[in-house]
């Protein structure tokens, strides 16, 4: 039995990750499934079987078409109007539909909002900004309960299936998140520290990404690049088995039917020309001005909300936003698709036997067999047409998507952010494909793309470099950034292009601002200490203190480890309100040997009077305590010391006096006054630590919390930027 | 022009990686091609231009026939034996061949050995443990000097091309990190602090992986996971930079000829069936098992020829061990080929028009056209040839690496892990791929396989595997593995079987010991603290300073900060070989004010001295100094104290005072006795400190050093493994 408990003990930590993967891989697959069958129940039935969406429905059948934009027609999908018998071609059948994907639009919002606002409101929203503060040590209780699990995972089935502008990526960070903390309940080494716990959360937060891009390896990155504050190497360890587990359930379940672990594959291996770095510079710059745009004006928005009328009715917001969403998307073609059908199609190439608007080339040569190479041509009306509404999109899109981020109901924004890129990208492909056509006969071009016409421009890369550019511009992100593209879209050649416009778009954005996700912590007024900027001060440790004490103007506050009485506490508790004090050793000799947290000495004194009352003692207010531990009364030869006997005795004669040594920490964290702050920020960022002591000639002199770091780092930055 | 200094010194880290980047991705086109074409030289020579090798040779020509393991033949391409006027096809004709093969390989081995060892020894081995013991802080003077640069890049061309068993990834990362310490001597800012130099080093050291596999972010997490000892967000951005610039270097160079980044091209893409994970974890467990058996006998044989005879001839050592790979690698075509073309042969698919052994199935259906799917079938008389060529290939190279790593020429040993385990993973493929022929009827394979006798199992892909499997095994990485078998591949649907394989290998090899680097620096018995294994310690830092004392025997000693005569100070420097000094207030007081270096001391001295004999005064070696800057003498007002004043007056009035504030580095790292020793251990790893101090109630209780720590964590270890 004991043989047990040691190996459930070892072994509890990858229990833990395995059950946090499988549940992140089955919720994955849930909603996967759930959202697109909602999506397209929008504008029909299969009416063989109700359950099917629209592709699965078409799969058996023999009469597949593809419309305009390649969705399956086929006679199983029975559209509403054609369920109500009405002529397919009227202009009212068409009304009607129209009428129709509003009405379900609106009901799943409806429903979604009113959930979130009634029972979870932490269940809005993406959840990112605040995973990253509580992996960086802050605690929010309930913020990743069972309730919040629940709201959120049927939230984002209905939110991303009402067509608002909405992913599921950042949510799903949460909702592992959520499946991490509950079941490290399960084991106490894990539920009951929360540093360890910390851990496994660090671990689900990559699977969440994970398992909602399909990008193992990705997920894994983007952990610990954006999300996690410290990733020692353990728990990298343990993500990768946390991303497998969570990766090898989503592909038994099969989300995407293709078999593939890739959502948006690119199935081309065409080699990219070097000249096209200039286009794909152009993408990173234009997506780091866009992400730039879409993060203040997002911003802005959010902080007039709060003060406005808009803030107080969330319900309306979210339902008359996903009206006016479902209002202007329906007449367009590309915006009526979900977003990830949209993306499919973008980063696709044109195939042979295409017959969709985005691939009509007037080609001069017949097609022949299906191995053909296809050739680059002139475009065609179908082209010209996919272009203006595309154009449509991309603003409707933009727009759209700053009012959508940030309302009361989950939501992610990669998705969104890859959307409106891809289309971005295609355009500019497009239009690329279309000089380099005119102009084949350029040296730079004629030796590049091979003799004559041969196909050299790929517009469905443009649309997966426009997705990373756009992504990038929102995210900063980098690395992570790569290696989720190149996953999602499984186009490993893709890799150095990718590469320079993710680096594109990151110069270019973190010129202007910051990512959406440091704005977001900012807008919440979080604690996070920012791990990234290196902050030049010129101040010591000891200079800083005496700048925060005549802010404050209240000197620093000392137990004191020979013995306080109670209403020197009292006093000093309530003068002082500090979370932590420190314990010294007399005030003649203010060497510091621990620290003491206020609301365990606030329980302690609670407790303690109440004691006295029930035994009928006037509370002895006066008397002396001690908070110092016996052991630290021995000299060194194991004897005590006079002192220390003359205290031990008394102690062990009084039961009156209140031994508080249990609850000093004997390990507090000192620097010396000279210390550079940069050091001391350094420490504060890679201990973890939440207040540093510092002391001059070995005496107390003051105390840096984490809250004064982040206030001398925030004025850092002003007087920077006041500089320039 | 203050302007220009201004922005020079803001960029200057971005320039420095990019002339890294640059220099490397420079380095390995030329390695790359040197390589080829000098390994074909073996063989033959090109006779319409010598400088092209057997495959560009071949290009142009209409003749391009295959042989049995897929290599080029063609008219243009003259053997030895064809340029000296033999009958192609005799017994004496294939022998001179053989001859010439040995030969060339010999002499390229004696050329690259007698280099080595006469003048850069440092430009032996891989370089990994030795970067990584450098990227922890350690200082190898003239280990990243330009003479190990030029020699090491020769180095490689001719070792790997000497037919050794050695791959050039490892040299690679020891190459760039050359390139960051030259570069980074042209920019003041990096050459001078040896922390900044670290941050140029560790993205040098990630380039070189990446331009050594062309795999950029493979690379990048290589470095992270593996070499690096401490990655902060601003080093991973600007190794990212540093990567990129190197992949297009090399794009541009177009090393591999086939516009592509990928080396090891997998051009199939048929999905896995779910079955296929019970091969795969079993070749991750034969991965680990081979690993540790490869490092054990690997390090067994490096310490016994440490003390053997064969250590003092390293040239001959080398030199005879070419002689045995060339005799018993020419006989056997896949041994023949070099290593990066046997890895491509194996992870290949088989085409319709593949005559080579490895693709001779019996196939009922005549095939036809080039579409056609290749259906699974019975192996044929060449596949069983293969079977047993392979077989003794693997057994081959597995004997001759282990012999191999170690000498005295530049070798890495990814490309040979990689070359073993596809070898291992191709016949085990092959194995699968029959039995899942032979039971097509079983239900779980008639389920996953599709219909009849569809292609199923891909034995390209378990190479592909099994590679990732002993590279596993070997180097105990995890997510860069993964990604570096992507990459290399391009394989990205293949994520989760190797993400599988990777875990079970390091499982099954962290079972049995640690991986190749970190036994190699301990081998190499670099002060290298391990920063990834947590271990439980019971200690107090207090009890561990006490602990060590009794060990040495010898109290700590400490600079008086009020004063010191010379005679004191050299009879400390003395008696207590310490290379750093606590400097304490006085003798009654003993609070620490700052620390300082033995070596500064002793120069300081050494000049004093000196000076006193010039001057012809008779060295004052009772005269008192003060090592305490004149600062620390004033209190708390800004006044100076009565003792300070006098002291102060004192030191201004006479000269002889020795003044050694400005040595005193007073931002000592100080923690309480109390303190656990997880946490101390914990401050070591992540300050990347050299010493802590540890107080007890304010007093310098002691000093533990890092070498301390690696000794407590050597001792808990083998305490550990006797528990057990």
């Amino acid at each position: 039995r004991q043989r047990f408990t040691f190996w459930f003990d070892a072994w509890s930590g990858w229990i833990c990750v395995l059950l946090v993967g499988i549940s992140a891989g089955l919720v994955a697959g849930f909603v996967d499934i759930g959202a697109k069958w909602m999506s397209h129940w929008r504008t029909g039935v299969c009416t063989p079987a109700f359950w099917l969406n629209r592709e699965q429905c078409c799969w058996g059948s023999r009469d597949v078409e593809f419309d305009n934009v390649h969705s399956e027609l086929c006679k199983h999908w029975k559209t509403w109007s054609e369920i109500f018998g009405m002529n397919e071609l009227s202009v009212s059948a068409w009304f009607f539909r129209y009428f129709m994907f509003i009405f379900w639009s609106v009901i799943y919002a409806t429903f979604i909002v009113c959930l979130v606002v009634g029972s979870a409101p932490y269940a809005s929203g993406s959840g990112i900004p605040e995973i990253k503060t509580i992996l960086s040590g802050f605690i929010m209780y309930g913020y990743l309960g069972k309730w919040t699990f629940f709201i959120k995972s049927i939230g984002m089935i209905f939110a991303t299936s009402s067509g608002l502008i909405v992913g599921k990526e950042g949510p799903f960070v949460h909702i592992s998140c959520c499946c991490g903390n509950l079941f490290s309940k399960l084991f106490p080494k894990y539920g009951h520290n929360e540093a360890r716990k910390r851990e496994i959360l660090s671990a689900a937060a990559a699977t969440g990404v994970s398992v909602a891009f399909g990008a193992p390896i990705g997920g894994i990155l983007f952990g610990l690049e954006e999300i996690s504050y410290y990733f020692p190497y353990k728990t990298l360890w343990r993500t990768f088995f946390c991303c497998m587990v969570g990766a090898l359930v989503v592909r038994i379940i099969n989300p995407y039917g293709n078999g593939h672990e890739i959502q948006f594959p690119v199935e081309y291996n065409v080699p990219w020309a070097t000249f096209e770095v200039v286009p794909f510079i152009c993408l990173g710059i234009l997506g780091g001005l866009w992400g730039t745009v879409f993060i203040k004006t997002n911003i802005r928005w959010l902080k007039y909300k709060k003060t406005s009328l808009i803030g107080q009715y969330p319900r309306a917001e979210v339902i008359i936003l996903t009206l006016i969403t479902a209002i202007i998307c329906y007449p367009n073609l590309y915006l009526r698709l979900t977003m990830p059908e949209l993306i499919r199609r973008l980063v696709g190439q044109c195939g042979v036997d295409d017959h969709m608007d985005l691939c009509d080339y007037e080609r001069d040569q017949p097609i022949g067999t299906a191995t053909t190479k296809l050739y680059a041509a002139i475009a065609g009306p179908g082209i010209h047409r996919a272009i203006w509404q595309l154009f449509w999109a991309l603003i409707v899109q933009t727009i759209l998507i700053v009012f959508t981020i940030g309302t009361k109901i989950p939501s992610g924004l990669i998705i969104p952010s890859i959307s409106i890129g891809a289309i971005a990208g295609r355009l500019i492909g497009i239009i690329t494909e279309q000089i380099a056509y005119q102009h084949q006969h350029l040296a730079i071009l004629r030796h590049e793309c091979g003799v004559s016409n041969e196909h050299c421009v790929t517009p469905g890369l443009y649309a997966v470099v426009g997705a990373c550019a756009f992504l990038g511009g929102v995210s900063r992100t980098t690395v992570s950034l790569v290696v989720i593209m190149s996953e999602v879209t499984g186009g490993l050649s893709y890799i150095v292009p990718l590469m320079v416009t993710a680096l594109a778009a990151k110069w270019v954005g973190d010129t202007f601002g910051e990512g959406i996700y440091e704005e977001n912590v900012k807008l919440s007024g979080y604690p996070y200490l920012e791990n990234r900027e290196s902050f030049r001060f010129t101040l010591k440790a000891g200079e800083a203190v005496r700048a925060n004490r005549s802010d404050e103007t209240i000197p620093l506050a000392c137990m004191i480890q020979d013995g306080m009485t109670i209403a020197q506490i009292d006093k000093l508790l309530h003068r002082y309100p500090h979370s932590i004090y420190p314990v010294i050793i007399n005030e003649d000799f203010p060497c510091i040997v621990g620290q003491i947290q206020r609301r365990d000495l606030l329980a302690v004194l609670k407790s303690r009077k109440t004691q006295l009352t029930q035994v009928k003692l006037k509370p002895s207010l006066n008397r002396k305590f001690s908070v110092v531990s016996m052991s630290s009364l021995l000299n060194k030869s194991g004897q005590p010391s006079s002192f220390g006997m003359r205290r031990a005795s008394l102690a062990l004669q009084s039961s009156k006096v209140l031994k508080l040594h249990k609850l000093v920490d004997r390990a507090p964290i000192i620097v010396t006054d000279q210390t550079p702050m940069e050091a001391v920020v350094d420490m504060f960022r890679k201990l973890g630590c939440r207040q540093i002591f510092v002391t001059k000639n070995g005496h107390l002199h003051g105390m840096l919390t984490r809250k004064d770091i982040i206030r001398l780092m925030h004025e850092a930055n002003i007087s920077k930027k006041l500089e320039h």
